[in-house]
């Protein structure tokens, strides 16, 4: 049997004439997309054009809803309102979903952005207004979490599907969460060592702490960055590896099908 | 039989801390409502309010999209190519629809704000891209049109179904366009005789114009305004009026189902 | 000699068709104006307004710059870093001082919005950035800073001017700082009771605390509210107490020139 | 007597996170930048960041005021009021120049951006709301006008100072107007040629038509393009036959010093 893995990479977060992001070259390499809603990032033309080439290359399409700060790109903290946050996240879920509609292909996932995430990770009534939210329109619609973190647990306990993501080139500590990138070796740059990691990953369900430790985890979806050319080299260097290992890159749910752990 | 008729009115149009309208109290007393979007006005927050609101009262909702001019509440021409307006459109009816689908009503109909909608009065080109915006998405949600419009116009040779929409305290002239609001008798402020045309307008199937001659026109919808003290006034004048007529004030499709004309 | 006090008040905080408070009523009864500068509220149309209202009733007028946040009218907490926050402070006051150009009147004093102004009371490095991009364009800008706030120590240490503000109808802890509006007894509601604990601090120099406690304090200048009809009633009846008691209300700099104790 | 010419280019359109143009390596081989002032595009920081490098680069600072359309980056016909109009561009004059204030530079030219400075040339409504609002302000800032445009005229007319701007690249009409984009040699794409142009336009004081006749035309600032390592090229080509024919490449109002005609 064939171990398959999903990648994922945030998309189309460009905005009018502003391009950010290689996206054409990078979604024919990966299997899921986080969409941006035009809030943080992305408007109404980039998200029709990510959804058009998501179908093109067979990749799942996932709304990637951030804080409505175009200015700080969804990477401030703003402290909002339970109703306010579930209404703003509601809001972009829909304004994505009806491009997918669109285009005859299903909303997938959903994956908060930035400091919206980030928030998320210890503050449990952040992760339970996230949660709710997509609750009150989508009771189906897994949505990408951090292990261990307060989105994994209140997803879990409230019955959201979640796809557990790991991030390929960024350090653990033993409880899963991410090594400040204010640490040295918080990040991980040669392209081999990322790749060999995801391997692991996924062959092995297994993570390597900055420490040391091998913590077990079932990651079923590997986070990349697709902005820069560094970035591309990176994903084209996992690529290569998990496809030298067997392993074949294809949108989480797939997996779910084969293997429903969620 | 009981004649009914639908009065719409334009509503959720706050934003923020900044109020707009007299929404809670208009909503009592007309039957369907255009919704802001979120672009010329409105937020997540208030339409999810209103969706509320309408589900409470019994009033059909519907999309309100204009131009993303919050500055210039969408009363601007602004010139769009057409993907861009196309996008924008679909956009601004997928954000409104998940409200309605957390809410468990139907989006029922789509109506262009302000000066999109002005713009297509003449313009076909522009109606055709409001057209085919709703018809790449929805293709059997009615947009409201302006008689003899070009909206109307292309709806009709585009298959788009259809609500003709009159106004109640808006001179015609013959060709059923607009009295602008320069010239003297374009605005009728009386609250009876604003009543009284009405009643013309849905028992008689007449408009009078502003020369006086009289034109047949069925219109199934009847716009009202809710922004100040005196337009409650007009809207409570009309209903009292329409009722002593014996019509029933209705949302347009279940007059549809009774009398499918359009 | 006539005691003077200086009532200030927010000021310009509409937007495009959006209208916020009772400018032009309330204008006429102060003596300084905090006008926003279009980034949580307030627009180029509004600031050209306000200003030239403040020139014909001589009232003085201050810059009150705010988060990047029209959503939130500013009253969300955002993380920005020292550049950027000095740079969006600089450009607010640059922005407000040209229509101060424009109308031949001064620009007087600078006062941070909301949650900027909020956060700046416990936060010394937001403090610091506050008080640095005054100092970078107008070095003798006076600042509204609340007694003993972080801002006010930074001023004073950093030396820029300063005002020191007190609130008419908000009660104070023993160090200063405001009692949280969630608990009871926070805010004064009863137009009398506030009128006279703002004759106390003018002609006493002192404000009583939630405890019953008497704090000393050079308050130079009162803020009002003027966002409702009830909050008008307050400053008339402040007003009309001041003047009873001899008390002049003035600009705080005609204030500072008879004795310039900052 | 060493002739001088002015070259100038549009600078600071970046936004947040977005990247727009080769501001850091074009501002080296210019003469004047128009700064975007955060409406069409341009933020607090960039403005910062780009009058920083104007400075150290001894290159004349120009505000460019845009549309209130970041979506559209001010390309799209907005129809304003003449107040707003007014208004909007006081506004972003005063925010550019509190920056120049900062850095100790002067503010040296204004200079409409995209289609605010397109509606202008036959649209003398709108070319006096924009020489209106810059006299309301600063009566002695010259501005950048197409020869023959209302805008020239205008200001011609008004006394506003100005500087006839000429585009490198661009055909002309007969009439100093520019032949549409759409047309077949609208825009000049040989470094050389272009080079060429530019050099007849300073040495001779001539331009030559679509259709071939040479127009005489005091240009005293050459418009340049610096968003793509293709216009950088030019704009070395262009720099380097300029300097070949012992022309020097300096701010418009030396050149004014110097030959005062405008």
């Amino acid at each position: 049997m064939t171990k398959t893995i999903d990648l994922n990479c945030d998309m189309g977060e460009s905005f009018g004439v502003y391009q950010l992001g290689l996206d054409d070259e990078v979604i024919q390499l990966i299997s899921s997309v986080n969409v941006a809603c035009g809030f943080h990032g992305g408007d109404h033309n980039i998200m029709d054009h990510t959804v058009k080439m998501a179908k093109k290359y067979g990749v799942g399409v996932g709304a990637h809803p951030g804080f409505q700060d175009l200015a700080g790109f969804g990477r401030r903290n703003i402290d909002m309102e339970r109703e306010d946050l579930m209404n703003l996240i509601i809001y972009q879920i829909g304004a994505l979903d009806i491009f997918c509609q669109k285009h005859g292909v299903p909303l997938r996932h959903v994956k908060p952005h930035g400091n919206m995430n980030n928030m998320a990770d210890a503050d449990s009534e952040m992760a339970t207004n996230i949660v709710d939210a997509v609750l009150a329109v989508r009771s189906d619609l897994p949505i990408m979490v951090k292990p261990n973190s307060q989105l994994h647990l209140v997803a879990k306990e409230k019955g959201l599907p979640f796809v557990l993501e790991l991030f390929a080139d960024r350090a653990y500590h033993h409880d899963f969460s991410l090594v400040s990138r204010r640490h040295e070796g918080a990040v991980i740059t040669n392209p081999e060592e990322v790749a060999k990691r995801v391997v692991k990953m996924v062959k092995e369900g297994k993570v390597k702490t900055i420490t040391g430790e091998e913590l077990e985890v079932d990651g079923r979806s590997i986070c990349v960055h697709g902005d820069t050319p560094t970035a591309l080299q990176m994903i084209k260097a996992i690529k290569e590896e998990l496809e030298n290992e067997g392993v074949e890159i294809a949108p989480f749910d797939l997996i779910q099908q084969k293997s429903p752990l969620l």
